[in-house]
């Protein structure tokens, strides 16, 4: 008897924004492999299963990729209902793919569960919209892990053509503005600098792609979002209303209110 | 006494593909403004709330923005709680920003719930991840409404740089394709067609970008996503084993099987 792999989606960090299909996953797990950056109120959906802990952090020797598809596989074998939770969507820049690819050479049945990306959420909670009308018909969202990668992606694009969305780029926010200049990218473009989307710890600067490189984050080895485009100037009119609502009369939810730094 | 309104995305379709805040927010509405494809099952989680349809559908006169929006801000200053349900993300191609601004210009305290994306989660429930190593380390999401909004954004992106993925754009399918090989996309780039992602009339069509144009459709008039990259091709190799779990032996939740069209 085989089990069964769902390869999840944890969304940006707030629990409340993973999916119904993730929450009832997660409370049927056996075994739960989980990224950094997932929400231990994430990992409380699923009291009953073992949690392995497989994220890789900066600077700090990763567990190799490898391992955790033969956790996957070895405990599908056994019968075991997986969830590999991952961060955000697990197709947008997490190796799920070759999670699945791993999974499907095995010949172990397994699901996508999409998740809610940081790509558009974060931008979203700071009032930005990644397209909007009369300033971008589109958006693209990029790796700003190391040059090699974003350089031949923001060298094929067109300044401001569109929204660029940088993820995993914080500690090269200054080479990834330094090669937008070199490549035609206006200084005053809008920019913005998006850490802790949706938890108590969100940090948010805007300011223009020639302050980028050198605005003070409060921690370089966090995984933030960076953004780049005229859509972010919406943000300053959209923000001062953003809020959360007053808790319901006849639910004890409790809400965050949202805290910004300027 | 003043209300509030949520901006919520409802995901792709399946409303198990709701957040658990989206939910939340339908539960505790007053009233419900929601969208063409917005399911049915979705609009049930708001039993007590009035419900409007305020969607466009293609061909169809549509009801006005500037509408909707004085729907929205009316209602929240006679102190009601409304959401406003939109397919996808609240704030991918959908004027979603507009919405927002309206809502700021006229003083309503409002929030964001992102949703999930048809732009990355209708590729993954097809096994295709829009970013995957070695053959894409970034993508982009354009509008395929109109020559005059794909146009600009598509050909200032050189060929094969990432992965493309077009929405709102089925009907257009010639004129993209067209487009991109006369910008230079090989005309064996591997390219797919996918409707009606997370639901039970999905449609998948896989092949390379010269017989886009042309490729057979179930209706024309679909709000289909378009992908065109080398990532389509893992495909074949990830569709086999996407499955769905078998129910779980305490829960009474239902799975649906996943329908392909070959």
């Amino acid at each position: 008897m085989t089990g069964f792999v769902s390869l999840v989606g944890a969304g940006p960090g707030d629990p409340d924004l993973l999916t119904r299909k993730a929450a009832r996953r997660l409370a049927e797990a056996d075994l739960v492999l989980y990224d950094a950056l997932v929400s231990p109120d994430a990992l409380d959906l699923a009291p009953q299963a073992q949690r392995f802990f497989v994220g890789k952090r900066a600077r700090r020797p990763a567990i190799r990729q490898e391992t955790i598809q033969g956790l996957m596989i070895r405990a599908a074998r056994r019968g075991k209902r997986v969830v590999r939770l991952k961060c955000g969507d697990p197709f947008v820049l997490g190796r799920g793919g070759e999670e699945a690819l791993a999974l499907a050479a095995a010949g172990i049945p397994f699901e996508v569960v999409p998740g809610v990306s940081s790509a558009i959420s974060a931008p979203a909670l700071a009032g930005i919209p990644v397209t909007h009308r009369g300033l971008a018909s589109g958006f693209a969202v990029v790796s700003g892990h190391a040059k090699e990668t974003f350089g031949p992606i923001l060298g094929s694009i067109a300044p401001n053509s569109l929204t660029l969305v940088v993820l995993m780029g914080l500690s090269n926010r200054a080479a990834v503005a330094n090669f937008l200049r070199s490549k035609g990218w206006p200084a005053n473009t809008p920019a913005a600098i998006l850490l802790g989307a949706s938890t108590d710890d969100s940090f948010v600067w805007t300011g223009a792609l020639d302050g980028l490189g050198n605005a003070p984050v409060p921690d370089d080895d966090a995984p933030g979002t960076l953004v780049i485009g005229e859509v972010v100037s919406v943000a300053s009119r959209i923000r001062p209303f953003l809020s959360a609502p007053a808790p319901a009369s006849d639910a004890g939810a409790s809400e965050r209110s949202i805290s910004w730094s300027r």
